[in-house]
């Protein structure tokens, strides 16, 4: 799967060891990834939206990438498979143009005592390494990036330029983190004493297991006592919280603006919405799935779809009159109550 | 407009070339700027907002900027205006003393191969440029940037410090990014398969137009096959989520974080209001106008003020309450049911 | 309390100067700390927390911090307090192994003209500060700071790494700032003119005073005329984002991914949930407490706790239901209108 330099590839290369029925001339030669609606003559595409069907039978995709049921339409080569949106990502991994640093250290890194740096590791310029850190084979510390002493990256993980690891955090292999995130700051833990707040010291570290992949501005903070873990193969997007003592469990997927209180739990295998809020000290079994802007105030115990809050798109005049009518739900319930009286008393009198 | 060394300014002097009506003396000096209900002999004000308006007759400013409605009242000189805060903001721009940096090169800078960079730029101290990047006339990149391969910035931008750009990034003239800004990362795509997610490349780029604005720590996903595109002249706050392939439109105005999920289109000339988090594949149209915080979960087709959930701010106590009971408004339906269906058989007994 | 390199310590050196009472050996030795629920011999712990008591009869903690009424159940060496927390912070800082940077300026640093730095003060690698900057006794400037023209860093005051200081901004005594972290960016000033945004110059500082902590990745704007103010003692969380002119005043706690819309003041001796927004130009009261997630609307004139929205985390199936019917609670009014009009009929017809 690893992408050369080369531009062009027949879809026999492009489907090498993968589940895929070609429909068509294995031997077209494919030079570019593209929408199923803008596809041009050499270029491949997917359809995985129903939204998108429609597009089908008038595009000018060379291949389409598309499950057997809709194999049916396709007026171009098919690519026949169970699930087209991870042969799409198999396949558009030969056309990724990301920049791979050569191996080394770049001379304006300024690197620590102790340190272990494979040499097939890449260290950018500009980059800061603490004492006594370990990277191993290809591991890419891209530039700016500063490392904590004692951190350990290992084999083939990947920072991206300017994020910045407190002492003593530990990646496993694979893992990923993008940009402007920060992994082992200190936790909010503050002890309120003669009307002053006292920094509790924070002594745990982070544990990121492998294949996670952390996006761009994320704060991961350091454990009070134990560690903050996330567990193997859990995706978080952007601009995310996980505050100190969090567990995050395995192949959990969390997307952007969420944030993630001291203490708490997250199972495997859950998807959470963007822009929702974990209390503090809760635990959310596995499978489960929150939609987006929640406020997750308790523990989840079994696997469903959450949400909280009131549902609902308005127009902010009609807004306002429902918001108002809300707060006079009181009165409402006081108006039920005199009807249900009224009624009582008729209905006695009419029966006496 | 360009400010220079110079601390005072006469009132002609500030106002030349725009459309102010001076009602005093235009020879009056000014040193500065400050508050209608704080300002000191030689400091020029505003007034917009009515609340401020009490201030007016006390105001111990040389001149005040407003309306010709307001100006009836003012007791000092008058720059009379059709729009007084943009007047403002031009003669705030001579007492503007952000510093301005040298052109050229900083020695610490490392630059990258094949880069085209004009003299009149401004590279500052421990920037990393990758190669092939291209800057424009008096652009000016800030210490601490790290900008990837292919990048091009153009005429008049402007990156603060620690801002990174990823590869092939566009900016167009009169570009400013704010520190610890992020464009150009992957988007949230994965794909689950086997039970694990794969990680969909990231193929797209982002292009910024001309005259935008983004603050600081925003996060700006690249397109996972088309383009992130922000066009001209809109306006980003700090903390802001921009997922892969959305589009903003232009003149657009966006409040502090606020989160955009992937493949959404946002119009022209909106205005959003701060923590609003918008779904994924929707579409916005122009003259839309958004209140704080909020959901946007489905597309909005004509422009109007939006708002969701329920508002008001309650004591906690009271919140508890009507939460509950919203919670039970099916047992109000239900008393409803049974009370209409006394009623009609009481009427029906009379009736008969 | 200044932590030594020693790793154990016995019980009377951890208390010297606290107001505990040791019941058990004061000459045990402590060699680290854990929670009570897992500690082992040589560890001391802390309970706070009821949910945790359970674990005390079992616990192999060698101490315990506790209250006088949990001491009576416990079954090791219990020191007793009348603040737990606040005692086990003060112990705990005996094992905290933050690094601590030697002092002087490392050579990779870039230094402005006319800077005065003290002698004792720690300046890191790649570190980019600007002219006539002022930096006290013993502060610490991390690795990869970039700090502009004429701040000044109060004694003792920390910088982690990768933390961006714009121009003319002012650290008290012991401030410390988390990595990623901006302060003193443009506040988000814009005048409509013309169909445009225009860039309303930012003419303020950002002042911070002592003993006030901001987490990672927090933006700080500064002020548009006067000054944006964190006032003594207060404690921000990670992603905070505190817009133009906002004042927070002293032993204030916020926690993470709050909004702070501009020119809004908040009182003293608040505590601020996560996730949660403030609109702009309100003034909070001292004393307040406002729950998570809450979108606080308008001003706050008493000290008690507030909340908005409507609570409960639902199965999102019933969660729809709700929300519809929520959105036709005036097709319920209508129907108590009738009920209420027919009920009076009768009634009248009763009694005529």
């Amino acid at each position: 799967m690893s992408p050369s330099q080369r531009k062009s590839f027949s879809l026999a290369e492009l489907t090498q060891g993968l589940e895929v029925k070609i429909i068509g001339d294995s031997n077209s030669i494919i030079y570019g990834i593209s929408t199923i609606q803008q596809a041009r003559l050499g270029q491949i595409a997917f359809l995985v939206n129903p939204l998108y069907k429609r597009y089908l039978t008038d595009t000018q995709a060379s291949a389409v990438i598309l499950s057997a049921e809709d194999a049916k339409d396709c007026t171009t080569t098919a690519l026949v498979c169970h699930d087209p949106y991870y042969i799409y990502s198999r396949i558009a991994a030969f056309f990724d143009d990301k920049p791979r640093p050569l191996a080394g250290i770049h001379p304006s890194a300024v690197i620590g005592q102790g340190c272990q740096i494979d040499s097939s590791a890449s260290i950018g310029a500009n980059c800061v390494i603490g004492n006594h850190v370990v990277i191993s084979a290809n591991a890419v510390i891209s530039a700016g990036c500063v490392i904590g002493e004692y951190c350990e990256i290992g084999e083939a993980s990947c920072l991206d330029a300017n994020v910045t690891l407190y002492h003593k955090i530990t990646l496993s292999k694979r893992v990923t983190i993008a940009s402007g995130t920060v992994i082992g700051s200190d936790g909010f833990g503050i002890a309120k004493h003669q009307g002053r707040w006292h920094k509790v010291p924070q002594l745990g570290r982070v544990i990121i297991e492998e294949d996670v992949e952390i996006g761009a501005n994320c704060t991961i903070d350091r454990g009070a006592i134990e560690d903050t873990v996330i567990e193997k193969g859990s995706k978080l997007d952007n601009l995310i919280q996980v505050g100190h003592n969090v567990k995050i469990g395995r192949h959990t997927a969390i997307a952007g603006c969420v944030g993630i209180a001291g203490s708490t739990t997250i199972g495997n295998d859950c998807l959470v919405g963007g822009g929702t809020g974990f209390a503090g000290h809760i635990t959310i079994a596995d499978n489960v799935v929150i939609t987006g802007m929640t406020a997750v105030s308790k523990s989840i115990r079994e696997p469903d779809i959450y949400s909280s809050g009131v549902g609902g798109l308005l127009k902010n005049k009609e807004w306002r009159k429902n918001s108002a009518r809300l707060h006079r739900l009181d009165h409402l319930v006081q108006r039920i109550k005199t009807l249900e009286a009224a009624l009582e008393k008729l209905t006695e009198r009419k029966e006496t």
